[in-house]
């Protein structure tokens, strides 16, 4: 199905629930996301499961632009979905998907991130099961805005609870950070910069996975920065378990492209987001091997120790410099970068 | 909290993830959905489930304006995803909430729908269990717009599917139609006509549940016909199923208002949407029964029988009158009726 047997662009029509959205979720949605519960075109969808804990997340996503390098809303909504399932020690089962779409966008742009989405389901081998599209008038959106709602199964051998960090616990981050907050302003064209940099969005189940089957209770707390970036998830952690997070400045990975354009901006990297990395927090006696096992899988060879946990300041996250400096990291404020996903 | 600590309206900030965000949820949000799952505020909630069937469904709510008589967009996002699971067969257990905010939303406003949402979710029994906001510009929203997320768990004893209808099993609709749908108008001013309608959004599980308690196996579908009507929902079902759906147009259960409205503005009552009723297929020797069970419960006293499943016209929705005549009832094409929901 191509974008002239559909009309050339998404109409009011299409979201009446009548025969325009029959026709476009027939032959547009349903061809590309096919899996067997998303074909019965139930108002839910039923999956069996035997006993055991199932974990829950939905996010909505108003990325502006569509597209950037590396990325587009449709993989974004996918990876940041199945990431947050992820990092609550859960393997990504199921996705749900709604559309808000904006009447007058492009039928070609609707039928890319579709594909985009179906791409990034294959990847993270996570089917879409259901799904719910809604159109509204031109000026009352911005092309398209998703909320995808995962389901996960929680591995049984994972123990993550902030309850149990303790002083001396360590801080690990999957790799280098802020490339994905980075990579939307240069699509807005917001900074002058020659950087060949990509959005991080990738499923990050493959990395946790590898990490939790070898030492799955080594493992307390994970967290994917998005939005805020690393510091404001870690100052939430901090000021939950009112202990001190500490951060080991010149450890923490970045690349030139982002620190460059930090500098630029005058943002503090720990406050980008990224859309393909977690924060753990791991006992000291294992920091090593799980980054040994963590290296060994594919996209995890930057994984790297950037901290730990002690018991001052309370409360606080600090960034300490090897020449002895140290600076309070304070969660993000204000919003200098909105609609980052 | 009121509006006044948090500011007279959404700012972009709020959207941001870092301390605004933080403060909105903690003082806006949490406090009038509280309950332990949520609380945990962690990237996805987790639950404990025996084995069994789970079943799931998301909707996106656009509806304009936010508020109508008889409910808003924060009533109804809950009730209707509560509904696509009840006429799934399933019992509502857990809902997930993703709110897409345009900035300038009076704080009062946001306030009131998070009340609406809490009061919706209490009267369903249904718990709120996470969530995500995000806010856009001024300019790239209408106000609020409301995904939600359900799980339910299917009850055991139903078995629902299109494939157990046979010629001659009879069609029941819970109580009059096109309520939402003409509610929704009249609060947009686009008709002028002297009515106390309301919308009829309320959560179906307490009919659902009397009547597939007593008589589990004698239902064999249901539908809530929200966007598209009745006319499109049984379109569906009589294109899957290849048979004929008889409708016997003078037993279709219609509120004085909505016939006027539909006469005034040329529309079919069956093309207008339900947020509080659904449509069931099922067995005609426990027709009479299934009728009793359900004017049992308070809210079913309008149960009806409104027509049933022929061999012939195939595919086809007709609507006969006692008078002889006949018409076909086609699925809604075009969308009079812009974001009912």
């Amino acid at each position: 199905m191509n974008s002239e047997q559909l009309g050339q662009q998404i109409e009011l029509a299409h979201g009446s629930g009548g025969k325009s959205t029959y026709r476009l979720i027939r032959s547009a949605i349903l061809p590309a996301l096919k899996n067997p519960i998303l074909e019965s075109l139930s108002d839910a969808a039923v999956v069996d499961y035997g006993a055991g804990r199932i974990a829950l997340t939905t996010d909505s996503f108003v990325v502006h632009p569509l597209m950037f390098s590396g990325g587009s809303i449709g993989k974004l909504a996918i990876n940041g979905t199945v990431n947050d399932l992820a990092v609550s020690g859960a393997q990504p089962r199921a996705i749900l998907l709604s559309l808000i779409v904006e009447a007058g966008l492009p039928m070609d742009v609707f039928l890319r991130e579709i594909q985009a989405i179906a791409e990034a389901s294959r990847i993270a081998t996570v089917p879409v099961i259901g799904g719910d599209t809604k159109v509204v008038e031109h000026g009352k959106g911005d092309g398209l805005y998703i909320t995808t709602t995962g389901l996960g199964i929680v591995d049984p051998k994972v123990n993550l609870s902030p309850q149990r960090i303790k002083p001396g616990d360590q801080v690990i981050v999957s790799g280098p950070i802020g490339d994905h907050g980075i990579a939307i302003l240069l699509a807005r064209g917001e900074i002058e910069l020659e950087a060949n940099l990509r959005s991080d969005s990738r499923p990050l189940w493959p990395l946790i996975k590898a990490m939790i089957s070898v030492h799955p209770s080594a493992v307390k707390w994970m967290r994917d920065p998005t939005r805020g970036g690393v510091a404001t998830t870690l100052n939430e952690l901090s000021r939950e378990i009112k202990m001190g997070v500490v951060l080991f400045e010149e450890m923490i990975p970045l690349r030139e492209e982002v620190r460059g354009a930090c500098e630029i901006l005058g943002l503090d990297p720990l406050h980008i987001a990224c859309e393909g990395q977690f924060v753990a927090i791991v006992e000291k006696d294992l920091l090593l091997e799980i980054l040994k096992e963590l290296r060994k899988v594919p996209g995890g060879e930057e994984a790297t120790h950037i901290g730990e946990i002690r018991e001052q300041p309370a409360g606080v996250v600090l960034a300490v410099s090897s020449y002895g400096g140290s600076r309070r990291v304070d969660m993000l404020i204000g919003d200098p970068l909105p609609r980052i996903c």
